[in-house]
């Protein structure tokens, strides 16, 4: 009997593995005050506190660093269209450009500087040079990048999306770490596959 | 003859403050890249960048300060579904029970201490005592607060919101500054309208 | 063998205990003519009707009365985006303030007199003397009330609302029933405790 | 020179004529409490008020007769994604098969009976008998009826929408009123164009 | 032992079949790259593709003839808020006056001639006569045709529509082959029910 | 009094020309059957037709070429969450990496072979090869892109977008092409400034 508790018990977890791909639909509207996790059978408090940023801010590393507040961590935004990052520049730091499919941008520079640019869909590149305390908005699904040509000082970013997943679309790895083939971009980007395959080989880490 | 421009040029005027009140209109959804106000001709880079924050951030005055940028304040965010605010509380300041009509509201601690609480449509309070570099989401339309219990250390929050202008109604404001009916407010609060002149009285500023 | 079969039925109540709260995303859009509950294997003609309200109208009681056919109490609405409510009012009954956060609410008066009215989010209070036949509308997330001063007569109100569940904020109850500290609400309301301590006093039923 | 203003004012005119064509977009979600019409230099309270449904209630005719109060007859409706309308039917009456466009239909019957239907998609037909007090709720942008089948006594319905403005696609009107060439009805009737210009006529009022 | 495994295996079906139906809220907003069905634990290139088109093009068959690649179909489209149809008329074919509930319609005539038309909710027709190459659009929720009055050329139409599950209500279907009430039926065209008997059999496939 | 007259024309024009940036709020959602642009009095049939694209079916030229009907070309499509394109490829042509900020696109391969593929946000790379009659949909937002490696067959395919301006951010020329500084890029694809000089180079049309 108690063999075959244990042989319908993967039936709960497949289930439950299962019913999260529905809470996916419908961001900017919802018919509840919030949506639970099925896995819930009451609401505390803490339900709707994220802690895993605590140590991040003043922690400036050699490297950019994103660290996201989305749905994906903090499982409460679920349906309430809003989430927030922390973007952390070292001197010369560079946020290579990239997309947000599923929401602008509102970027506030909260320490340091910052050299800031978005393409919209006519090809037009708009920048801008900001300084401590300033917000620039990157709308969504354009092209975007931010840059910290101070050669010595860090810069830091708190950035607000009205969406609890906008997503990232990286430009570099997207186009060139994830497989398409070499003359499909040699003939995109005019160029010869051995210039493809260098590309290639400087954004792919090594064994 | 240029008296007679005079007198039409009030109609210009009266046409361009008019119409901004048309782009209020679809929050979420925009079929353009941005959208430029009407008396905008070509669009700058700084049109996307709002510098009206830079002196904000590390200024704490002795009472509890709200600074916004929101759709009137910056209006490269009309469109974008997108605002930010920052909240800065002295020792003991208190955010009084609040909705924020159009959007949920994500609350960044980036210092300080602050205690947090909503009230869902169940009439259930959840509350919730943040440190510095925790998070909170207060679903949309519910009413929430926080207040700083600590008697020596200000608190200073960065809050996104899914919308270009989530909207503030204040409850103490809307309910007893606005001239409802005192007799309206008795039976509402299952109180005197003695009780309720009083209140009146401390939250309207003296002459 | 009977024994077992028990043991697993749980199982099937839990699941379908959980299903349900991923049906509330998404009102204003759904890709299916309607949305029938995952307990259902046909859906019969009364699937779409409610019944529940039959012996409302007529049936004024000695206080205000709120009848709502949303989605809890109707289920086909959900996904439907529409909803409706009975508001009846003894002579001198009143609708404290309150915020639906999900829909305006459109107020249609059939019987009787009331005095209506809502503050926008700049603290300006609309107000208005309805008659019979009158119509008011009350927009999305804002505070409002109804009253109805006419010391012999009730009135009786059908509203309308573009949501399966505009949800309700009872603002006397969320901000003084629900266990906000009473420090907090004093600061809030510029007021002292006791002057707190009293109207909880009031709006809490007696043991 | 005075002559000249005259010249000017039909400017004036025709742009307030052109203006509102922009104000109907986005009924689900605006970015403001409310939308002023452009020619509103102040709202006053009466604005959310509409009072052209006073004699409705009570005036049943011989006809079957709908009374809508949408953004068009109250133009406080515009964004407020919510609109009313009242039916009535003599005894025997008939609302057509119609289709609202752009909205659910929650009917709530007030007084005497109705038997009541529609279609969805996969051509299926759900009907109901109501007794005063049922409400029944139409799926969005499907074909529905109603039928006070009772030979004496007329009913009253208050329906509630979702849409400001949810439009009324009548079908008889549609099809066979509006000029659709007769061949084209022949054919997707499966009938002869003899019957076609038989229930043309008697669909069209004689001069 | 593997008795009781089989009676409980209905239970995974019952619960595989009823998820489904909660994917359909949120057409037009998902907060995820894509929706994978429940029963999927990794997803292929070909999920995203659909071949069950590939014997349509040029296949003209002597009745008209739709052939849709929809949510049902094609599941990857399930969130993404875009489908498409062929269309095939053979000379002198006719779609019949239909609606399409959930989204507006661009057809694109890749092949042949066409009369089409809609009526709009002021019962006003616009109609046109397109040649090969035209587009169409048929505003969401409204009444149109199309009709290839050539006596001996076939036409070929692909319609993109703005919904993963646009829907379609024929109307001389819905109306006439139904079960609604022939009474219903005669007063609502304003004929007699030996009318409405004789267009319910031209329309009613014989045994 | 003539030149007057002349005076305040331009007048007229400013506003019609400014008046058109408010009609670009709100795709999915419209509260009329279809939005007229302010500078029509009527609207006839052909309003709703475009025949733009007449001539473009059949023409394969030697470079790979997008035919768009779009709202810019086709101001029906202005509300109604609706556009198509036409994509033609010479044997051996690309449509170079990608994005649609506004919409998931739909392909339909009418005629040849294709090779497809997008990546999504966690830089995944699907793939297909389609064969005449196929479909595949490209997520909304995600990088993707379109090769016939076919040498000596050409293909064409039509696109449905659920957008009547869907946009496309092309990223070779977004990134290389728009003038974002090379030592932002040389560090986003940790290359050298002497490589982006060469891609920008060749990407970049000769005098």
């Amino acid at each position: 009997m108690a063999f075959e508790r244990i042989k319908f018990l993967p039936l709960v977890l497949l289930i439950s593995l299962a019913i999260p791909t529905m809470t996916t639909a419908g961001d900017p509207d919802i018919t509840s005050d919030f949506i639970v996790p099925s896995n819930y059978f009451s609401v505390p408090g803490n339900f709707f506190a994220y802690t895993g940023m605590r140590k991040v801010l003043g922690n400036i590393t050699n490297t950019f660093k994103v660290t996201k507040a989305s749905m994906a961590e903090f499982p409460a935004l679920n349906g309430q269209s809003v989430s927030l990052a922390i973007l952390q520049f070292p001197a010369g730091g560079v946020n290579p450009p990239h997309i947000h499919p599923r929401s602008a941008e509102l970027l506030f520079l909260v320490d340091g500087c910052l050299e800031v640019g978005f393409v919209d869909t006519k090809n037009i590149l708009y920048t801008q040079s900001l300084q401590a305390g300033d917000l620039f908005v990157f709308p969504k699904g354009l092209v975007h990048y931010q840059f910290n040509s101070n050669k010595k000082k860090s810069a830091t970013v708190i950035s607000g999306f009205g969406s609890a997943n906008a997503g990232t679309v990286s430009l570099p790895g997207s186009i060139f770490t994830t497989g398409i083939n070499d003359v499909v971009l040699a003939k995109s980007f005019k160029t010869d596959v051995a210039t493809i395959k260098k590309i290639k080989a400087g954004l792919t880490p090594k064994a």
